[in-house]
């Protein structure tokens, strides 16, 4: 039986304190985890959460998913309520997603503390809703909340739970450490049980795992080696509390440990994009010591067995780090680079391979700019521009020169807050002085810079300012703060994203502007 | 036969990227390992690390440990010399210290690649330079470097190695996964071969595992599942690569899931307090997903279950926060009802149980707040002041009240980027204008609004601005954009978050700094 690989972080991984997505966001993260190959991306929670519903209904025009199917979470009936007059149950339907996952009781306690209804009536919810879905075409999982909690207190209870959803129709029964107080020898030893139990085989369930014992991964990786073939993981383990677990790190440690093929074919070496890729969106900054995809996860300090290090680098690496899309680094002789940097170009569609100075300039100038603290890995336009910019027949043109700007921000007397920018600028020979009002400093500095250009490029009126994150970058306390700014443009088709680092958050926010403009201006003469 | 806590942040776990002890450091360190009640504190490499030979020497007069033995750390002999005459095994006994751990090459390509001798006077070195040791007194351990990569390779050999080792006297042989690459189930099966092979008890084993897999914690768990008694971690996981296991965790798992009493009675619940301080000493900020002691590690997402959570804590979570050191926390988010507002109000120390109706102001105001893009979950401070404000002896005060305000960014033709800030604000009857620059718009504001009120409250002078982030709320595209802005500002002995939301960047972080000093200046008076 195939693996299902299911990710969660859409949904359980959002319960990340300090975590929130837009919906723009949302279906960023759904198309990187489709381009990593997962099975299953549960999106959220329609119909409860007005965002998710909305994410739901854009998903139908707007992903186009090449490996995972859609899954829409939710819960079972309430308690007393006929299924079909659910008004929350309706919503999973209007989703319109080929599956949903529905969060099921499998605790005595919670059923009686929580949910404050019956055993039978908890069987009964289950069994209605599973069968009500199914009816509606719809492939259905059932997460057993509290799983193994609930099995430790009353076995005979929560195997009944996963009896129930299974034959009403559920296609896996999902075991859920919800308070992720589990150790792997445990869940060995519960699955092992509930199995011998019920007669239900192992490929049957599934495991979802949270990171309070440290041991999520570890947990997951003992279910699948007891036979469970479904396991739930988020981007980076972000979820509540320590997180759910790592899916990143349970795929490497099955494939690259286990020989299990879990993803599609080649999809392995996307890890670490989609791992920093998912950081940014989030904003959240990478951890650089996670395992497989952190900056720091093949890091050496170089030390006495430098050489050594050189001519067996894999007698030192637990595995060839380029599996996963990373790097080995020593920290003294700065090894890496050259082959992120082509590879990442080719993927622009510019091949570097015949140009080997352009390459060699390129990585120098993006490890000179990480070091200030410019990231490119959410930042593809910036990127290429960068890339471009070795290569005479392919680079951009700068479309103005930049005399000056201002940006004003007032706070009135009668309350009213207006901003106003004004630029000074030279556009084909042209000296430009624009004036404009935003609702922040840098929307009017976008528009002023706009107003200033459109005569020149009326194909700017199709680029619209999408979104603006801003970081404050770590140790870097008063005086000496650098702020990193990422802009996401949408145009006519598609998105971009640049990149502008500087101590001042206005001027950092310009930089990735023109680059915004630079990048939008020569695609559309393409 | 007891458990052996064997503690090396001070050794590998400095090999950290970036991290860097002083002397006065590593003293601060140990003495916060033996609160915790460690065993073994694993010191540094006498003779090797100029610092480390300093920190012996003061361990001696300045270190008054009462649980931990201290451990020097070094080589075997070199290849070809006579121990007597080795000066790093000289360097090892000149530190005085009770016990020593020795690091063995326990895989033969890294004795032949790396160390360039062979199999046979390896083992020497290992035999001779044991017993060398263990005749001027010391307790031996022996570190199997490479131990398990080297026993997949070739069994016979690094079993060898454990024999040697051993007989020649050494306390413990500790199986180290060097490269990180190992899995539970892995670590099991490999500790059932090599005992069975050698006829080696398990109790004379040691672990030391890092966590390249994600697994270093759950691989110490199987070994001691295995029968090992001596197992070896860092603060908080710090180490090469993505670091070493978590001691704390390990310890935390231990007790309180496997019954297993390896820390003297009482000092589990030090774990909180000595993590975040080592993490101090090292200049790393804790990690709040840390399992057991990161901040968040008991927070929840209130939402429906708050009244379940209030009367049933331990139904969800994994254990009492309290062994730990730790508390629990609700967040309160999106779907805050009045159960969550008042659990997270009694967690701030204000009692709304005889407020009914301030209970339902602060709950429908929240609420309000937070369907206009405001979070409260990561900015207590605020919510701390929206709670007071509702309860007339407790509200805080008003600091100032603001006239006006006005921000001006410039970039000039020579390239310099300039912010200056005006505020006009009342203070205790008083008009005040202020200006000052900044190296952004909020420090300009900042530092202007902390011109206007020093002289009134020159406690100001101890908060600083330490952290800063912002957000473009969704579904904002355009002039519709709202912004929420999250300040953390540190003042004497501890940190507050504040929030504000604005469609202007500016106005909203101006609103959060006035949350930041508001919040500051009630406490300082307190």
């Amino acid at each position: 039986m195939t693996f299902q690989v299911y990710d969660t972080t859409l949904r359980d991984g959002a319960q990340r304190e300090g975590l929130s997505y837009s919906v723009v966001d949302k279906l960023a993260v759904a198309r990187l985890l489709d381009d990593l190959g997962v099975g299953f991306i549960e999106g959220g929670w329609p119909g409860a959460v007005p965002k998710d519903t909305e994410f739901f209904q854009r998903a139908r025009t707007e992903l186009d998913l090449k490996h995972a199917t859609l899954v829409a979470f939710g819960a079972t009936r309430k308690a007393g309520v006929a299924v079909e007059t659910d008004p929350q149950v309706r919503g999973l339907l209007d989703a319109e997603t080929p599956a949903v996952a529905l969060v099921a009781k499998a605790d005595l306690r919670h059923v009686e503390r929580a949910l404050r209804t019956t055993a039978a009536e908890n069987l009964a919810m289950i069994q209605d809703t599973v069968r009500h879905l199914v009816r509606q075409g719809r492939r259905v999982f059932v997460d057993g909340e509290h799983f193994f909690d609930g099995y430790r207190h009353d076995p005979a209870y929560t195997a009944s739970v996963l009896e129930a959803a299974l034959a009403a129709g559920a296609e896996r029964f999902v075991l859920c450490d919800t308070n992720g107080g589990m150790l792997p020898s445990q869940v060995t030893a519960a699955i092992t049980d509930v199995t011998a139990r019920t007669g239900v085989a192992p490929e049957l369930l599934g495991m979802h795992a949270q990171n309070d014992t440290a041991c999520a991964v570890a947990n997951t990786i003992a279910a699948v080696e007891a036979g469970v073939r479904h396991f739930q993981g988020t981007a980076n383990g972000y979820g509540e509390r320590p997180g759910n677990a790592d899916l990143f790190a349970i795929v490497a440690n099955l494939q690259l440990k286990l020989g299990l093929p879990v993803l599609p074919e080649g999809c392995l070496e996307q890890l670490v994009r989609v791992s920093h890729a998912i950081a940014e969106i989030a904003n959240i900054a990478p951890d650089t010591h996670q395992a497989y995809v952190g900056a720091a996860a093949f890091a050496h300090k170089a030390g006495l067995h430098a050489s050594a290090i050189k001519v067996d680098p894999l007698l030192y690496n637990h595995v060839d780090p380029s599996v996963v899309g990373n790097d080995m680094r020593i920290l003294v002789t700065e090894m890496a680079g050259r082959a992120s940097v082509e590879l990442k170009s080719r993927e622009l569609g510019l091949d570097l391979s015949g140009h080997p100075e352009a390459l060699t300039t390129v990585t120098n100038r993006v490890k000179e700019l990480e070091a200030d603290g410019w990231s490119f890995e959410a930042a593809d336009a910036s990127f290429e521009l960068l890339v471009r910019s070795e290569l005479p027949d392919r680079a951009a043109p700068r479309p103005f020169a930049l005399e000056s700007y201002r940006v004003l921000v007032e706070h009135r007397e009668d309350g009213a807050v207006v901003s106003e920018a004004t630029v000074k600028i030279r556009v084909r020979g042209e000296r430009v002085i624009a004036t404009a009002e935003g609702n922040g400093p840098v929307n009017a500095l976008d528009e002023a810079l706009r107003v200033a250009l459109v005569r020149h490029y009326p194909e700017l009126r199709d680029f619209e300012l999408a979104d603006y994150k801003v970081r404050i970058l770590e140790g870097s306390h008063g005086t000496g703060a650098v702020t990193r700014v990422l802009v996401e443009t949408a145009g006519v088709g598609r998105d971009w994203t640049t990149v502008g680092v500087h101590p001042n958050v206005v001027e950092a926010s310009w930089r990735a502007l023109v680059d915004a403009l630079t990048y939008g201006l020569s695609r559309a003469r393409v």
